[in-house]
């Protein structure tokens, strides 16, 4: 039997198990009227929000695969296949911010009745999100196996069903990121600071597009982050075993050494797949271990997600290593895939030491802000540049390990590890906004405030599990960008490998100090803060924009300051719609067209420095956002626990610059970054049967 | 003869125009007592700081002598070469510093007279800098030349020069770096926002502090790290000439392909002194063009600056071209040469085009600031990352063309001939701290506003040519430390180049794609961001202790506030002095160690992976910091002229906050990074006969 069937059948397990979540959100209380009434306000944006997004992407995804279908290196099955990636992407986007906006509500309803209660349900809803990405993901995946791995292009085919769901990707990120940050902002100034009311009052016109926000931006584009990372990861693996269309020697000699080279390819196509479904199957089991007792402490709620992701992890190194053991394949393999999983699991613990505020890095942050809001930016800014070490050694020594036991295959294969457990992670992950969201409702629908401590607890903890999910993605970015590029220099055939697993000599062209090698490194660095400098621009003129619409607002409609009228709360969301569309036009499509120019241009050698290059700056970059945003955000959270004079204080007014330069670095042009590098690297690999040809102009 | 005695009579000729213009300087009215008095603080600050960081970087350079003396492949020579270098870096940034502290009361004297006297005071005294380093420079190489050019080791011996200088200009970068924005951010913060009295008031204790900051910072620490930028571009260039002890044959083959190869390799040590040599000629020539009729606006100050920096950089290009041509040498290398020149030109009006308020991107930022300082700081960090495409693009040209016309050397030359104006180039910069202080002296000495107003108007010009010099600055210095990689993978023997200048084929080690050099790479992407997080900590550690020591002062000196006492100025001096001499310490040191360990643990290949890694993430972070900060503080100036409500608005509270958060990234880390890069580089060559023998672990 083709033991891809087993990924089927796994993928289809974790549907049910989805169906099962899906069925218990759905029988709880919708609670009050009121309560029902702001929660279909935010569904109603949220999904006007994502199909308006869609009907934009879907242009983009068309004439992509025209033009796909009609280069003749390529040819319809890559057209299809690019067009199968981007819908599952959209699917799981759409499926998991669905349910956020089904849950938020009832989190709400469920913390008037406890917080355990609370937590169930708000950790349930965000495991819909993660199981839903790694079952479409895993099913995709074996369908297209199932389908063509017959055909003598297969390794060109899968990679444009990574484009596919990374091209959709970039544009959720992109423009989620820009339509919640530019609400929240504007949301926060034009409300608390401005008008002086509280954050999420019904009377600011930009509430509810604020709360969808969280559901557009970190639920769904994180979710099609994710599963982008996801299914490339499985791609890369698969790219990396052959030479054109038939196996590398090397794969059967160090990989399979006792198995014929039909059997070894096979089983070297099965592996990451396997794996990835042993890593489902800890993901269910881990989603089970997440519940507290009647013990409603912080480090109890804490407790229950740490036993649910920590479990699955020891569960997916176990079955890992049944699946190696059992297919034939060198244990090395086994430890190339550990050190993904534990450089993965690190990866999050670094991030919450320099996030929390429970450590000294984001302390020192708040310290700092009773000097001046400049302070508090150099302090953060200073923590976010050194955060960048823990995860550059890690990834450095994952890729050390990896390629010793199992050269270019045990780098992806790392990456693969490193993914297989994010079934749970995601879903602590997802939970974050969710309770988020339901704090905002208890706020608007004005529930007595023991719900809303209830909220900001869950709210609380959620901020520690996406900081932990975020940097858990950001390694994985970096890893799977790297194994896309190595899969790319091999089907460019700039580099090929000898019989033992090591690089043969090579073209001068690819030498680190060629002309083309560095002119790329150069430019593909040059890419991520471009990047990042316009998603952030956008966010500020989405802030000014929703600012204006608020005092207008204020100013025209009779009663709103008094309470006897109601906002035009649509307005906002149109608003923020329309721009975020508009923006993320221009940063994804450079991120598409870079390296097919410079491939073009200046040649595949020049190309895979580009890659390089940014993915160097591009790592950086993404990490110092995302602390440094982080770490902003929790020094305004620990003043506001009473620390340096609390709120209200000169240092909390230092500290809320901190956090409002933070937010569109850490939650828009951050984890944006992730996707671009991974875009990048994977519209390179589905191209190299076109960009081989193209020895460049200098 | 020695052509080489031509650049000794060039660097004499250099040194006979400083004397004149330090003999035009002292001889101008020195102004009351009450003036002779504060520069006499200041100056007093300015050479206890001096002197005791030379005591510390004496010992650092004697260690590290020693330890290059007793290495049996390098030896007493390299160790004499070395001290050599330190103590030329020493004595040039002394001289610049020791004049700029004798200009800045008789700037301020002269500014009572008129506007135009004020310039040529200042300008004079910026002169006396910027041609001390380029003859110190030029005489320094032409000794080691005639003394150990016939030496089997000359080529080992010179790196240890250029090693030397960088150094000392580390330290004297991030410790005067340090100093001066502590000083500066504890002077505003203390005096401006906390007590309300204005800027450089004579009772707060930290303005002579302040003061004395711009003469160690930005005189002394810019001259240094130009002195260095300067020898090393001849090093890397003369470097690249050799394999071992012998001639490249493509170096005869490309570059002089009519003479012997003896002649040859005498020509190509020649050409880049005798280039130096021809730019020292140039800019003596542009600093004497520098002049201002009767008219005093703004346009004619600005216009009399660019006159002389464009003469030189057109009478550059047409010596080097009659340089090039004698010396028989190909004239693609006049193209690469030029490539150089025309781009650190560009590179300059592209810095002013992102920090100056003439232009649309900084006034975006005071636009932003009427949002709030978040929007202040998002809005600038923008500007920063967006303008590091102009400098990158323009390095990726100039490589290009150079690489064309002239190989790896033609790369080195590019490099030469951006340095080669750099008399006039830091005339121009050296001038605009030296107008800062004086408008700082001329406040505390209570003289009539119209002086201040004049030396504002001074200092503003100023800002505008830092600017400049300073996007020069970092494009001579990624340039600059891109040759000194090449020379160093040519002395480790990691690339050979054929006969007609291309590079041979590869051990696969060095492939862009070889674990060591992505391992390299991405740690060595690391440094930089460290390195800024480091130092921007601590400054703020020195702004605390200076505001802590401010406010004492203030409570425990009766009669303070009401102008009856004196505060202790000394006090101040003395704390920034003690942390900032502490706190360059460790980024400093972990520059020095860390391409050693990196060569040793990891290996060569590594090494050179590493060097890349640092040169792409350290230019975008370097660019990104220093236009940043530029961007900010021209956005608080634009809002100060009477944009968006004015000084006092909320506007310009905004602005402060960017203002302040961009001092230490473009006054401290952000220059440092250019030092910090070429160090790594240099130290790397100067160690090639030692590590060249090192494989790696890995």
């Amino acid at each position: 039997m083709d033991l891809v069937w087993i990924c089927i059948i796994v993928g289809l397990v974790g549907a049910a198990v989805v169906a099962y979540f899906v069925r218990y959100v759905l029988r709880q209380d919708e609670g009050s009227v009121r309560l029902k009434e702001i929660s279909g306000a935010i569904k109603e944006g949220g999904l006007a929000f994502i199909h308006r997004e869609y009907r934009t992407l879907a242009i983009v995804v068309v004439v992509v695969a025209i033009i796909l279908a009609v280069v003749p290196a390529l040819g319809w099955r890559i057209a299809v296949a690019f067009i199968f990636g981007a819908l599952c992407s959209m699917g799981a986007g759409y499926a998991g911010m669905n349910m956020a906006l089904r849950t938020n509500g009832r989190t709400c309803a469920a913390a008037q009745k406890s917080l355990n209660q609370g937590l169930r349900v708000s950790f349930r809803g965000g495991a819909v999100m993660g199981l839903t990405v790694v079952s479409i993901g895993i099913i995709g995946l074996s369908i297209l196996y199932l389908v063509w791995h017959d055909d003598p292009n297969f390794l060109f085919i899968i990679p444009a069903y990574g484009t596919g769901a990374s091209l959709v990707a970039l544009f959720a990120r992109v423009g989620g990121g820009i339509f919640t940050k530019g609400a929240d902002a504007g949301s926060d100034l034009v409300g608390k600071v401005e008008a002086g009311i509280p954050e999420d009052d019904p009377r600011n016109a930009a509430v509810i597009a604020d709360n969808v926000g969280d559901n557009v931006g970190d639920v769904c584009g994180m979710g099609a982050d994710l599963f982008e990372s996801y299914v490339e990861t499985v791609v890369a693996a698969m790219t990396l075993t052959t030479v054109g269309v038939i196996l590398a020697p090397w794969v059967k000699e160090v990989l399979f050494p006792t198995l014929s080279p039909e059997v070894a390819l096979q089983r070297a196509w099965w592996l990451p797949l396997l794996i990835m479904a042993a890593g489902i199957v800890a993901s269910v089991i881990g989603c089970f271990l997440v519940r507290v007792g009647e013990k409603v402490e912080m480090s109890a709620l804490l407790g229950a997600l740490r036993r649910g992701t920590l479990s699955a992890t020891i569960l997916a190194a176990v079955f890992g290593f049944l699946v190696i053991h059992f297919l034939g394949a060198s244990l090395g393999l086994f430890w190339a895939m550990l050190a993904g999983l534990v450089a993965g699991a690190l990866m999050g613990e670094s991030t919450n030491y320099f996030t929390s505020y429970a450590f000294k890095p984001t302390r020192e942050i708040s310290e700092a802000s009773t000097t001046g809001g400049g302070a508090t930016i150099i302090r953060g800014f200073a923590t976010g540049l050194m955060s960048t070490w823990p995860p550059i050694v890690l990834i450095a020594l994952a890729i050390i390990v990896a390629y010793k036991f199992g050269s270019f295959y045990g780098v992806a294969l790392a990456a693969v590890g490193m993914l297989s457990t994010l079934g749970v992670t995601l879903a602590t992950d997802a939970y974050g906004p969710i309770a988020d969201n339901a704090g905002g409702i208890a706020t608007q629908a004005a529930l007595p405030p023991e719900v809303r401590e209830r909220t900001d607890a869950l709210d609380s903890l959620g901020n520690t599990t996406a900081a932990t999910g975020k940097g858990f993605a950001i390694g994985a970015a970096a890893l799977n960008s790297l194994g896309l590029i190595l899969a790319f220099a091999m089907a460019a055939g700039i580099v090929t490998v000898s019989g033992t697993g090591k690089l043969n000599p090579l073209p001068p062209e690819l030498s680190l100090l060629s002309t083309p090698v560095i002119v790329g490194l150069l430019l593909g660095g040059l890419i991520p803060p471009i990047f990042c400098a316009m998603t952030m621009k956008a966010v500020g003129i989405t802030t000014a924009a929703i600012i204006d619409e608020v005092r207008r607002q204020w100013r025209e409609i009779k009663g709103l300051m008094e309470g006897t009228a109601r906002p035009e709360y649509g307005k906002c969301v149109d608003i923020a719609t329309r721009i975020a569309l508009k923006q993320m036009l221009l940063p994804s499509i450079m991120t598409i067209i870079a390296p097919v120019i410079v491939g073009v241009v200046l040649g595949k050698y020049a190309l895979a420095g580009f890659l390089i290059g940014a993915l160097a700056t591009g790592f950086i970059l993404a990490i110092t956002l995302n602390n440094a945003g982080g770490a902003w955000d929790n020094a305004k959270k620990w003043i506001e626990s009473g620390q340096f004079g609390g709120k209200g204080s000169e240092a909390h007014k230092a500290a809320v610059i901190g956090d409002t330069t933070g937010d569109p670095m850490k939650d828009t042009a951050g984890p944006s970054l992730n996707i671009m590098l991974k875009l990048m690297s994977v519209i390179s690999l589905m191209l190299a049967p076109v960009l081989m040809h193209f020895g460049g102009l200098i």
